[in-house]
């Protein structure tokens, strides 16, 4: 398993009316989760695009549970449960100090220049392949 | 069965550098096609907010199956299926011209001024009945 | 001279906690009113980035003045004064009904595929030259 | 004068189809480096609000020099130079390393509950005298 840890302050441009968060932005916190969660095993997503390989979403899943409010400070814990194929999937829990205010889960898949589904490129595959053995 | 139809077209604003619509922002052309199924039906999710209703999301579910692109008139069709409880679920689909781009769901629960769960008002089940009868 | 008007409805999403338009989706909304005002005399922008035109910003000013609301109804109107050179100038008014709410402008300048500032094609100062004759 | 520095990573979700920042979130990162610039004298923006004192924006100007890319980390500088009044204004310099990649200014003003423009309180002007004399 691979899990990457990234704290993050909420912005004033991320609170809608109602004085949360607005719902969309998980996404993109998601997004941040997701890039420090392959940093961790050496993987820097900015190379990945630069060589050919890019991950587009496929699939996205969110569970809301407490709001989260402007300047609060929230981990984003980011897990790769199993070893990616064609697809990899990313699970995703964000705190506010213990308490747990969204989960969910991104299914992203590799696809190339010509945007065409493909696999992972075997510098990938040897990166992430020892956290699943 | 309440169904709204509306299009928008994709702003250089929500693209990203994968050269389509940011997986996020899905979530808020959801947010404008659940606005405009209740218009249908006359009710403005503005006077809800004024009268105390607020429709925070509970989850949110996105199937990715094609890329918007910037510049495209993209059509937002909004559904609600069944009679809505103290919870409300919509379900998207969102086209170019023929073609499925993304489908998906949020369910909404109602909340009043002071943050705490709520059931809808007489007033909006009263608007939203004759539809599921 | 060259004017383009186009209407727009404030989302959800670009409101803050303040309960306003964030300040930073102006920027979007006068993205939205040079497009228009190009459209109106037959220049799609997607083109010209199909064709190795862009148009970065150089300068962006705003003046705000009352502030957008949610489900607003408000008109952006767009001007191009003089006649572009290597760069072009975009003024905006944004008005709710007779109320102006911001003012501002920005400065483009043209660049083509590898970065670099260049010229408008002929083609453009053709579509754009009688306006200012 | 007061000087506030703060870095940040690029995000994807800022990018646009140029594969740059897209020129609106600018001001989102002026937001994160004025909160930071009031943070290194003691002042949390969250508390202004909670009592009862507002920022809006009334003037945003920006410079644009170099674009800022993807996974970029930058450098936002905030400085005020001159002692507020019933207005603030904020200086800003967004660098990547040594290079300068946005200047620009906000003028903001104080505003109460009501929505009327109003003074500074005097928790405030005691926090931020003794940088101007």
């Amino acid at each position: 398993m691979i899990e990457g840890r990234t704290k993050i302050r909420v912005r004033y441009a991320e609170t809608d009316q109602m004085g949360f968060v607005y719902y969309g932005h998980y996404a993109t916190y998601f997004e941040i989760g997701r890039v420090a969660a392959l940093k961790t095993i050496g993987i820097a997503y900015r190379d990945l695009e630069e060589n050919g390989q890019f991950l587009p979403v496929k699939e996205l899943h969110i569970d809301y549970k407490r709001a989260a409010k402007y300047d609060d400070e929230i981990e984003i814990i980011t897990r790769i449960e199993e070893m990616p194929s064609n697809r990899i999937r990313f699970d995703y829990e964000i705190l506010r100090e213990q308490d747990l205010l969204v989960s969910g889960y991104t299914v992203l898949f590799f696809m190339n220049r010509e945007g065409r589904p493909c696999k992972p490129s075997e510098d990938f595959i040897q990166s992430i392949k020892p956290f699943f053995s």
